[in-house]
């Protein structure tokens, strides 16, 4: 019997093609891509052809595979009706989307679905997460427009207007960005749920309910509240060394893996610049710079040798704030990302063919015997 | 880096008290219990709460208990329209429990609600079982009779009338016996999902996809439609030297941990053996016996040294055949008995308060270079 490994840290799990993380460099490579290589160039659809099938798709095969997904996003009849049944103004919107995710298979064609499951499943987070929105703030869904991309879509379906080029490229960076990162514990799931030979829609809503979890990340929302809760740069270094006095976690940053900057960072805050700088009000973005530079400063004085630097969520507040997202749509729309990762994991498993069956330890007492109720 | 261990074989990932699992002993411990001290004994009630609790209820805590699991039956009404709306005669009853499942946390009540949330999950997988085979069958759901222990009730579900005391007792011996298995699949999957913070209906929606899938165990139907094919105990040898001929597999025998006759199979043999002659006919049950004889002969001569002992699902198949269970409704049977286990094993994960989250593997290439799509 071998010794309990708590967490599994450290066990390598999962082999995979589709990213690789280097913690120590502070390197991210999506299918051979670095981040910073592919990101801020790439559709969302491209990015997604990418990590399914393992090269960048031609023209060609980049339209029709951008027409079947475009062709996929409306939800069926029971999805909508669940989300309109379910609607409320506190319903966690990462519970709207799991609910509806599962009811996802209900018009699968018969036969081998996967592809097909896939595509839907991808197709339709922007809707049922719009969607969900909407009915929460007691608005009408929008149906998708089929000629607009996935990003824009999706911003047209929480709004009901076109956006701007520069918002659908901001968002669209975002969504590359985070679309995969090794084997998260989301991902993780997917795969474990995948290696039972079960169909994808059982595995990506497992992998929802695990990103819906505080310990899993994902969540950029309270690195946005302090970024407020701070308000001006004079402000930075006070209300930081009030929280670190007081014990609490600086939102935004230090991570699992990462020991240097999240590459994940650098990429969102040139985004994060670019889109900023077009809208011609740079103060929020300034006062982000001063704050991760104080917040840097301080965690080396307060807790020397940790390396606790600047993660994923804290630019990610930036930059969806920027792009008019309120904070509540900061994890499904995450989701909405991810769920190109999952997939390309699913398939990845599925090609594997093995179930993940680790072992226990039992902890508990040996040789209890039976007294009948009555004798208690 | 430490080695990829494919499917995490032999890792220990959980420690845990609820279940031992001793595959070369054939042994199997619930919560202190030998697995054949308990089964045939205790009410399902008495064994989830043993399993949540570490400890048998006293008659007054077994009130209490069983009483509020009888008052969380009915279904929401959001659930109940869903399962009314994806009502198919060729919908898997799998995806109808895990489509339903996810809406369970709708009317839960504010604050912290994994106990309230627990014992709505067990006490409605019957009726979420129930109501989708009679919605499937054309028929409308029963609802629900608080008056009824939890396996009475889900007979009462299933058919409208009040089943005898020799049906229920061989189903509770049944969801004992299967109610707990280590860290299977299934709930590892809860485990892991659980790891991450998030709530206890993400935990269980993720881990019936992964009970779902084929390679997962827990599917007896296979076993039963292999004695039917056989008919009488002079085919069997014919029968099975055919599949074995042919290279297939023998439904119901071999299993991943045990290497001797698995213990569970001979706490469901014997509870069958009870049914079949209180029901006066013994002619499944002594064919179920010279197929077991005949299968174990015959996989030691084709597979010597293997070890190919009887299963679980071999005689899951016989007793729940006897119960009048029909084969769709074997693995939702399972599921109504492990989702116990799953849920002690979501406490017990909660209280530790740590993530899994293993590590991964890159296999794929690196240094790809951007080439725009008109050049590709």
């Amino acid at each position: 019997m071998s010794t309990y490994i708590p967490g599994l840290q450290g066990v390598v799990a999962v082999q995979t093609n589709k990213s690789k993380v280097d913690g120590q460099a502070g390197e991210l490579v999506i299918a051979g891509f670095k981040l910073e290589e592919i990101a801020s160039r790439a559709t969302f659809e491209e990015m997604v052809y990418l990590l399914w099938f393992d090269r960048l798709p031609t023209a060609s095969e980049l339209h029709a595979f951008t027409q079947s997904l475009a062709e996929l996003r409306a939800l069926p009849d029971a999805t909508l009706a669940l989300l309109k049944a379910s609607a409320s103004p506190t319903l966690d919107l990462m519970d709207a989307l799991r609910m509806a995710t599962g009811t996802l298979g209900l018009d699968a064609p018969a036969g081998d679905a996967d592809e097909w499951l896939a595509k839907r499943l991808l197709a339709t987070f922007p809707t049922i997460v719009a969607a969900a929105w909407r009915l929460a703030n007691g608005k009408d869904p929008i149906a998708p427009d089929p000629s607009l991309g996935h990003a824009a879509n999706y911003l047209y379906m929480l709004e009901g207007k076109a956006p701007s080029a520069a918002r659908v490229r901001g968002l669209e960076t975002y969504l590359n960005t985070v679309i995969d990162h090794g084997s998260n514990a989301s991902t993780f799931t997917a795969r474990v749920i995948m290696s039972t030979g079960t169909d994808f829609v059982s595995a990506i809503v497992g992998a929802i309910g695990a990103l819906k979890g505080p310990l899993h990340g994902g969540a950029p929302g309270p690195a946005l509240d302090m970024v407020f809760e701070i308000g001006q740069a004079e402000n930075a270094e006070g209300v930081l060394r009030k929280k670190l006095d007081a014990g609490e976690l600086l939102m935004g940053f230090g991570h699992r893996v990462y020991k240097v900057r999240d590459p994940r960072a650098d990429v969102l805050s040139k985004a994060a610049h670019e889109f900023y700088e077009a809208d011609g009000d740079m103060a929020l973005y300034n006062l982000v710079q001063d704050v991760e530079q104080t917040a840097i400063r301080l965690l080396e004085e307060y807790k020397p040798g940790r390396n606790l630097q600047t993660n994923v969520e804290f630019y990610t507040a930036l930059l969806l704030h920027g792009l008019d997202f309120p904070i509540p749509l900061f994890t499904p729309t995450f989701a909405v990302s991810r769920v190109g990762g999952w997939l390309a994991h699913c398939f990845e498993q599925r090609a594997e063919g093995r179930i993940i069956r680790p072992q226990s330890e039992y902890t508990g007492v040996d040789d209890r015997k039976w007294v009948p109720v009555e004798k208690r």
